[in-house]
């Protein structure tokens, strides 16, 4: 049941056209498992006429998760979504549980798969809490939501699947049928490096895309070349609610503090690909490091303890890397898409991929390769 | 299933006793289904050795829920819980569903009986989007909370089953199983009227207990009179962890604004019967109001509309009300309560009820009755 | 002492380029007095060898700011800052008071000059409370800011010389002394108009530039043309710390949380002009609503009022427009800006003025006008 | 100018009575100034007719408060106040500025005296940017708030005369001129210390009271036993508006979260003394500590480092000493206060004292001293 997604048909990334956002290097995959240790896992759910969905799970690190929780931030710019687990994210500035994407409709389900999985692990016989983190974004545009296909089980073999290593981006797992800017979105990923001087880290995003606005690449309003954006002659065509749901990894030592303001910057690259933050869409950043000297063991919660920390004053490059992340790996949850078709309240969807070659020419016109930085 | 609870049989409550907290009058049934329209349903699991859970919702009326919103507004003390739907509710300033209780590691089992139900509805059949309101606490003292007994069919049952009039209180729905203060808790209601020159409004209370520190009814710490409190002879005795919900109903004409800040005003009720506000305890008010004129109908939603408000100046006497509703409706949870057995872990647990003629006799001793308010 | 600002001298802003950013119109203006009744007063303090600082006054409408209070909302992007007025703009969700800028020290010194100014109203005699706003950036870089040279008196000035009709920009005002990504930077202007299917609202935006990144115009990464941006080379050149201050106005009849929610997409402006939200930029956005049928009159404080709303589900354009209208405001704060000469700590200081016709070059080499919505 | 205030010529204090709140044993001062390090300054304005105000200034330590922050959190129960610098403390977590208290309409004065005096110290040269922290509360019943009669001289004389050691209570420093629960009110302060095996800290609290609703003490509804309450006889007479500002110092190793987490948990104490919570009361607490081992020294903002850490489940007994606490550091306040007389508005006022004696009366009448924890 589980797996890895189909690999894309589309050959080009915005990274292979010269054109990757930002002044900042890739890590080598362009992922977010990039951070070390991190852990993606998917299963897609696409049979049928009807049934386009998934489940999308990020596991911070290879160990117990619960015993050794990871600090974590949460930022929400438009809280129009079911984001479970969001309170205690707040209160304690950690996660002890996979993250989980899925479907709306499917929240309450993947809660269940979480907690059924962490009990389950070995020398958790004693737990009798747990923080299922469980974000969403609504495909039901692609995917017969009401059916509520995803159950616990699949959330269990996402998480069992998780895997280091590159990450299958588009119409997979918890983007399996979700819509970006009226084109096919999913799942995507990108990473950025910081030079030693600056730390040395490294920043990686993970994103289901299923919103709108006015699709910009590069700097440029491809949604107007296609013609098809939200506003279009002052009318609410392409309406832009749908939701993202981002999520990012570090492997810098930063305070549950410098972790939700890092969440906060990923909004700067949801911005910059023309989003129109409307009141339907949901846009959640979730934020956690993976450093082991501020992973908070089991020791560590006992007592007193000594952890390392990145002084605000240094967090500035850290800001940078996630905007620019973010804003590529929403590009890449496009690029990387497969055109969808469903059939949804009896009649037959067809939700296509941006047309990648399309894309390439209205850049290469609007927007030479010569200005870079 | 669906069931009102048993009749506690304890026959005092702290009213009875001439205690109740505060210098306002309850309204008549002295519960929450004062408000006008407010309803509420039960389910209790009690069975076996080990199950003692349960689900109680609350329906901020009787009409379409998700098609006419109420407006609401939600509060966090200390967020160390699982509520389902909290960003959702601050962002739109409004809930669309029943408000769910039951127990900490149900909360996706609950959301998705939330969501079904509002599925099945008549007229609902376009709804792709539900926001499920799921609060909890832990009733894994006495609960065999690992087996996630409770089941989306048993959350239908429970809205289902929903009904105006008296509350059942103490040990049922989903107070079947907590406990607080080293005692039984439970399901708890209460409410206030103000007085027409003050507005003439009402407001309810419902909580689920589920914490603890040093009780405290009347002014008079029963708990270290009775011996057993949090930090009892400088150690940690009696654990508080556990958390408390508090829904607050008010028929006042209230912003989602105002409607947080009389939610706000629930946790000095808390904070009066001696409320340790533990790290472990999940401390939540949420707040909605019934009136019609700021119902958020399909129209009202749709067009511009005129809705009513009461303004700021006039907040005060609502706060007074809801802080004295929450700390009768926690007392009332206890004194409801009766005592209850389990086998946790192979082990037999019994939680008494707390003793309420042992308590009129503290209280006679220690607070005589006269000076009042 | 007040004045206008001194006409810029260069000719062309961004919009007379052809490059306005998004897809909808202008007001008449193009700026936040193209929302009926907003008045701007500026005081410019540009003497000597250092002194470049000053006062923005922000007027939501021209009859008594106390009495009549406007609903508001307040979003913090990064809290680096000294915004005073800050929690009673969200606990009540109104303003009632002009909104001061100015620079980081001199905080104080407006906030009591808001308040000699307000309790020397007519009919203010009994007023014994006035909840100051007063945001402010930086602007030490180019003036004395250690001197304290405004005093309440430029404070009571600016606000008297507030009028309606067109804004000075550039370094004038709060923006006397201000930089933005190694340029001067200022005060700036714009505003948007939803067409009447979408409401026929005006939003207009007023920012205070003084921070950093990479400069972005119209897509195109200017500042990595010019070869002068935040993390050129890798290292933390043209630090981009500083603030920005966004003013949002509007005709909308929104309620303070739907003014909340604007300002939050204020930050998407930010974003597109290549913002590096650096950990030392103080990023604010305040939004308020002028629609008399949600001022909060005397009467309405009172009593129980009928208010209009305009509803979530039509929020949308709105998000659109702020977000337009603040990536507008921010160009023309650093087109209009003019270079600015000081002396601090005893080295004199040059903050060249974008050169606009440079700009313009590398526009239209990188970008040329053919692709646009 | 700088003065410590006059000694209360009242005798008894609550703990005096054997009344003390709560379980756990005071510091040797029951004082903010227990927590090692923390200085304490007032300034009282109490000459001619009308002047009944002042200054109280908080150092956490008594090193370079800009150049070794502390760590920090900020709660706001009722943002129905002017507290300056709230929204620096969020984001970065941290102090640097004495937290300076005042009335109302000064907070501008005060923030300029804060920033004067940062500017003078020594080393201090290069610094352009300080987040001065000034919280107020309304002292317009006694005093000639219109008048502005604090300068920045009086805060820089506060601030430089503070001092470890007891601290002076009542009508003292910014306490001159409050009212709490109709009876004079002003400057309290008590502390708390845990045993060694909970972590041996103490926590230390000051308060400005100046609001209302019905006093309690030790349980007791005093307030309605003396005949004066808000909502006696069910009218808004005994307006509770007015404010409270709670300060807390810890010596424990607090991150900025668990010591927001900690400044929630004085309202515990507010509420306990019949706080009404009312909507023209502004309700703060700001807590720091004064941890060696989390202090942020100029080295450890500037690169990683090492900082010790309490971790989140072992933060209870630190919530319950701040709820005790501030309760009886209010009580402190009003048991020390005198009674004050003014002419306000031409109309001659007299606030008197609580008669400390009739409530040690009411108190061995209504609540005998026998059942006590």
């Amino acid at each position: 049941m589980a797996d890895r997604g189909e690999p894309s048909d589309q050959s080009a990334s915005i990274r292979d056209m010269g054109r990757a956002p930002g002044v900042l290097p890739s890590g080598p995959l362009n992922a977010i498992t990039d951070v070390a240790g991190v852990r993606v896992g998917q299963v897609t759910l696409n049979h049928g006429d009807s049934v386009r969905t998934g489940v999308t799970a990020i596991l911070p690190h290879g160990g117990d998760l619960f015993r050794d929780k990871v600090p974590a931030g949460l930022k929400v710019a438009n809280g129009y979504g079911k984001l479970a687990g969001a309170t205690q994210i707040v209160e304690l500035g950690e996660i002890e549980s996979p993250i989980v994407l899925t479907n709306t409709l499917s929240v309450g389900a993947a809660m269940e798969g979480v907690v059924r999985w962490t009990l389950q692990q070995a020398g958790h016989e004693d737990i009798r809490s747990v923080n299922a983190v469980v974000g969403e974004t609504n495909d039901g545009g692609l995917n017969d939501i009401r059916g509520l296909h995803v159950r616990p089980e699949h959330v269990i073999a996402a998480i069992e699947s998780a895997t280091t290593g590159p990450v299958a981006e588009g119409a997979v797992g918890a983007g399996t049928g979700t819509i970006a800017f009226g084109f096919k979105g999913g799942i995507g990923t990108a990473s950025r490096q910081l030079p030693q001087s600056l730390g040395g880290f490294t920043v990686g995003v993970l994103v289901q895309s299923n919103y709108g606005g006015l699709l910009t690449i590069d700097g440029v309003p491809v949604g107007a070349e296609i013609g098809r954006y939200y506003l279009k002659d002052a009318v609410e065509a392409e309406k832009p609610d749908g939701s993202i749901m981002i999520v990012v990894a570090t492997d810098a030592p930063l305070s549950d503090r410098n972790l939700e303001r890092l969440a906060e910057r990923a909004f700067a690259g949801l911005a910059r690909t023309g989003a129109a933050y409307s009141n339907g869409s949901g846009d959640y950043a979730i934020a956690f490091s993976t450093h082991e000297g501020v992973r908070r063991t089991v020791a560590r919660r006992e007592a007193p303890a000594m952890i390392e920390d990145w002084p605000n004053d240094r967090m500035s490059p850290l800001f940078v890397a996630v905007a620019e992340a973010s804003e590529e790996a929403i590009l890449n949850s496009m690029f990387k898409a497969t055109t969808t078709r469903s059939v949804v309240n009896g009649r037959e969807v067809v939700i296509e991929a941006l047309d990648v070659e399309r894309v390439r020419t209205i850049l290469d016109r609007a927007r030479p390769l010569s200005v870079r930085p």
